[in-house]
């Protein structure tokens, strides 16, 4: 959908003529009391649910939560699935031409914040013609979004689910980003952020970005059984048996094939000035920020219910983070529920199947859904 | 000191006339009985303790741990430390001519291991006229190297202090190895490993690799009390006041600035080559490996006496793996002590001061000498 705007963002610049690229799932009832936002986190789009009509494997990135008959059913619910502004996969972002300028944005591209995608989704609603949302819903950075939303628009959401979230970033986390950002801003074809004017890509650099944000995402419990220190030649079944090359250079241990590969991938389709700017909206990401440093005083604000949902292994967004948010709201005697979810997978475990989880969020969206239909 | 050689290396390869720097503190005794050679990790070198005349800031590596009335007391013991083969500080490595072509080393250096490095400490122990160490010590990759000398020289060492170190590596441990590794390989400036002739040094890589490193060394709470998300700005008192600017590259956050600098100092200094050979290094030791992964037949070839140390906060090298080490030899029925130190600071509490810490190896150092001086 297009959008005049000019929409105004948190850095004091603004962004005019902008598209953003959404789907949705599911009917809006009459009372347009049924809409559901979910809110992507880092690289992931508006194509939440679903299949592409002939296209394998186009699954949408929470196909698993979100359809007919899953936790988020989309036989009661309407679901909305929106590409956050700054990203790569149909919303406006650096990849495309500033009307102003008629030249690619690039680096140039204005720094946008979690406050900001959330007022941009805010005036989609607008546009789709919803007053208020029985739910907002989002892992990670999405979490991120779903808690901004109910201190941003108090009024018009009903229910957060807030999953795998935190109410800002460790300086280990905005460590780890860095280190990914100084790998894509130092590759020679980064050119500044205007690489897309010389015809390369600075692939190198989001490789290891991606390398790096997957060892994160994974417990090192799930690792060693996933991996372990198996041999590649072992998997491949040489001949010569599985030993060691002693080499520096060789893919030797199926750990790292598993890392190149993945990294290799990424690195086909993510744009580089995209990783830059959703890393820094999860950095800047601190209600808390302008109240003191006070998490209780920024969620005062909030008058949604709220579902809470960690992962006991996820040590880039531990439990004690979803903690500290639900400590915040108790504060305020907000309707809190909260699952810690005993799962292997760490972080990556928002995105997977396990019976209790899909279960706790089932069991929620039931309830939401009961209030709607009285 | 200068060897023929050909030392013979795990890997079939042989280096010959090879070079290895070493120091020593203290007096060997009469006996020749009060030998204690400590082992290094990464990026470290054979200046252990005490500080180069005129040179400021040069006191050695492990300064709090090694000198006269220091846990390992110099006035008692004959302290022995070797820059391992490959490094950068003097000993043979990549950046040297490879006297059987007259060409630098560069990539073509040999992979060298733990157990090659230990062969090469044992030559250099014949050469020095010292049959028996009175003890080993290492921490992280130099507790490899010590727990590797009381398996392929069990009659030449009494005691093994290995602090901070493991049985192998994990998977994440490898994964973040090797994300270091390709940044440096995939640094146009490291020119498959021959980057000496081109009058270059991947430093790009370099930085990514030690950023990675230091976030892996620090714990998540040392990191948030000593950084958390305090301001760059904040901190040098800028007029403007400490407010986000809004930037995808500029240096924002305190955590920023701190491993920008760390990165930048370390490719000064550092060779890239190395940085490969000794992480590989990390990677390949798995003594168990040729016991069928039986941890406990592997060490009941030791006969020294052990003490091991792990830090609660050390999430490269847990507890848990230490853990894994006292069984296998308590399997073996060996005398064994192990202390866990409540320290806050990670993997890097082993190069620090802690009274604790402190206490139990002097502690067992006393016993040690009592053993020699009876």
């Amino acid at each position: 959908m297009q959008f005049a705007g000019p929409l105004a963002l948190r850095s004091g610049a603004s962004i005019s003529d902008y598209t953003l690229a959404y789907e949705t799932y599911g009917t809006l009832n009459a009372e347009r009391s049924n809409a559901v936002l979910v809110c992507h986190a880092l690289n992931a789009s508006h194509h939440v649910a679903g299949v592409y009509q002939g296209q394998a494997r186009s699954e949408g990135w929470w196909d698993n939560m979100v359809g007919p008959g899953k936790p988020l059913d989309t036989d009661r619910f309407f679901v909305i699935g929106v590409n956050n502004l700054g990203s790569c996969f149909g919303s406006t972002g650096p990849m495309h031409v500033n009307p102003a300028t008629g030249r690619v944005y690039g680096a140039d591209f204005p720094v946008v914040t979690v406050e900001d995608w959330v007022d941009a989704q805010a005036a989609l609603l607008d546009a789709l013609g919803i007053e208020t949302l029985a739910a907002v819903m989002g892992g990670s950075l999405g979490g991120m979004q779903a808690l901004s939303w109910t201190l941003q628009y108090p009024d018009r959401v009903r229910h957060a689910v807030v999953v795998a979230s935190a109410p800002n970033l460790t300086a280990e986390n905005i460590a780890f980003n860095e280190v990914a950002r100084r790998a894509i801003v130092t590759d020679p074809d980064f050119h500044g952020g205007h690489f897309y004017e010389h015809g390369v890509v600075p692939k190198r650099g989001l490789r290891i970005a991606r390398m790096i944000g997957h060892i994160t995402y994974l417990s090192d419990d799930v690792m060693n059984a996933k991996f372990g220190r198996i041999l590649r030649s072992a998997v491949e079944g040489e001949v010569a048996g599985a030993d060691y090359r002693y080499s520096t250079q060789d893919v030797e241990f199926q750990i790292e094939s598993y890392l190149r590969y993945q990294g290799d991938k990424f690195s086909e389709y993510f744009d580089a000035n995209t990783y830059l700017l959703i890393t820094r909206a999860l950095d800047y990401f601190d209600p808390a920020r302008s109240h003191g440093g006070k998490l209780s005083a920024a969620l005062a604000q909030a008058r949604a219910k709220f579902l809470l949902v960690s992962f006991k292994t996820d040590w880039r967004f531990s439990p004690a983070r979803s903690r500290e948010i639900v400590k915040a709201l108790l504060d305020n005697s907000r309707n809190v529920s909260y699952a810690e979810i005993d799962a292997p997978h760490g972080h990556d475990a928002f995105l997977l199947d396990d019976v209790r989880y899909m279960g706790v969020v089932r069991s929620y969206f039931e309830r939401v859904a009961r209030e709607f239909q009285q």
